[in-house]
């Protein structure tokens, strides 16, 4: 059971409200402080009780941080290296960090860069959760629940601190797996930055079109769960893009790769290879959801 | 009010048997006769009571076709130039013909081959409606309220038998547009069938990957619900992209189009500009939602 007697937490959209939400609820912090850049967004999260008091960026909020137990950045991570440097001199002694950052590498070379003595205290996660809405009202407490997060300890990262991020995840209901972060970042670029290129390109290019509207009144429910991810925070996912564009362009090009090998296949009519590709792609996903049903249903 | 006397549906999945179950539980049709390849679908097709009686392929079921009033083609694209061949002689002088083929000028034109003197009351359509679920077991009464049905007549369609289709659908709860081919099938490439190889493509891709499973373990419901269009029918699917082929290859060519100017705008490390394509692929899906919310909630 994570005892948290002060939590900070800098960024209270989605993901950090619903860290704030679930741990309150649980009983395993009393005292929450939110802080983000813009003052109707707190005013929500106040109003909501995600948060106890917040307070904006302008304001005088780094005193907050000397007696913080904890302190959770849920910000767009091309946010957080100046987020990192800000906070470094302000933490107490015993002051764990961590992060919901969907890349880690940068994350990671941007807390060796700006911490100090407080990186082994710095744990770095991502709480694979999350929906297409964003910002403080969209936050519910059971967003964690039968979720992973992956935590992407350093060499130097304390034990203890990482039993604290740890037992604060479980708090929420998620399981915490350790991942190298440059693993990480490969898988998650192709199963999540990827398939948010995929929808934000299709939403992008049938918009363009100028009878967009006439082919939006004809789409069904398959083109509305294809673009679902395109709803997703714009300048969340342009820093997501950014921090991982190796990996990223690598798996856009395998995906290119295999769109030219379908329309090879149209071309020159070939039904049954077409039919073998469908028909595999099929069983993997019914594979997956199979193996995984139960922890993604919740 | 469709009054409906005797309906044949041949190929008894989620589509014809949805159909079936509709008009019976509207109690517009009092016979239904379903007709399919399968002995063990078509059983369980009685067993959900979406039919009365069920023939399968190789038994003698053309002669049900003479005092029918309607005939429900709902198999895939590819199987109805034989199809419509086989029922043309057998049809009675009154009985109308409709489809659920997501192409339409493949269909029309295996119509015009093969329909002879019963062409005039043959009535394309396609319901725009449906899951990626398979079989009568998929079948649902409401898979088709508040969804759009798109009817294409030729020229030479009866009147009477528009309204005889047009009536059944409403009907069922879906809003009948009328529609040139040709311009559906240029819609429907952009709108469904890309939209399927593009999830197609991208299991296809990552279930071939050495190490896939552990990239599927750290999948979230972003993936499962971008992916979820690959669960649908390969067989049917594979018929739909074969029969607009021209359609789709060039809406595979723009799709790619904008992959690459993403894939460029990483490269150059523009986030200025990829900041304003993903918020204008936002803006235009939520603008979408908002205007279809109703319609495509129900």
């Amino acid at each position: 059971m994570a005892g948290i007697g002060k939590l900070v937490v800098i960024g209270v959209g989605l993901i950090g409200g619903s860290f704030a939400l679930a741990l309150r609820r649980a009983g395993a912090t009393a005292n929450v402080i939110g802080v983000g850049r813009g003052r109707s967004n707190l005013d929500t999260a106040r109003r909501l009780g995600l948060v106890d008091r917040a307070l904006a960026l302008d304001e005088a909020w780094t005193s907050e941080l000397a007696d913080a137990d904890l302190v959770f950045l849920a910000t767009p991570v091309g946010a957080m290296p100046a987020l990192l440097e800000t906070i470094a001199p302000h933490v107490g002694p015993r002051t764990v960090v961590t992060d919901a950052g969907s890349t880690k590498q940068d994350v990671i070379a941007a807390a060796r860069a700006g911490l100090g003595g407080a990186l082994p205290r710095f744990v770095p996660g991502h709480p694979i959760a999350g929906t297409e809405h964003s910002g403080a009202a969209a936050a519910f407490e059971a967003l964690f629940r039968d979720r992973q997060v992956v935590l992407t300890p350093l060499p130097e990262t304390d034990a203890g601190a990482c039993q604290v991020v740890a037992d604060a995840w479980r708090c929420c209901g998620a399981t915490v797996r350790l991942l190298d972060a440059v693993r990480h970042d490969a898988i998650l670029s192709a199963v999540s930055h990827l398939p948010h290129v995929i929808a934000f390109a299709l939403m992008s290019e049938l918009a363009a079109r100028q009878d967009a509207e006439q082919y939006f009144d004809l789409a069904g429910t398959g083109l509305r769960d294809l673009t679902r991810l395109a709803s997703s925070h714009a300048g969340m996912w342009r820093d997501v893009c950014l921090a991982n564009r190796a990996a990223l362009r690598g798996d856009i090009a395998r995906y290119r790769a295999e769109l030219d090998r379908i329309d090879a296949l149209l071309a020159r009519g070939d039904g049954d290879t077409l039919l073998a590709l469908f028909a595999r792609a099929r069983a993997a996903r019914d594979a997956w959801l199979e193996r995984t049903s139960g922890r993604d249903e919740a």
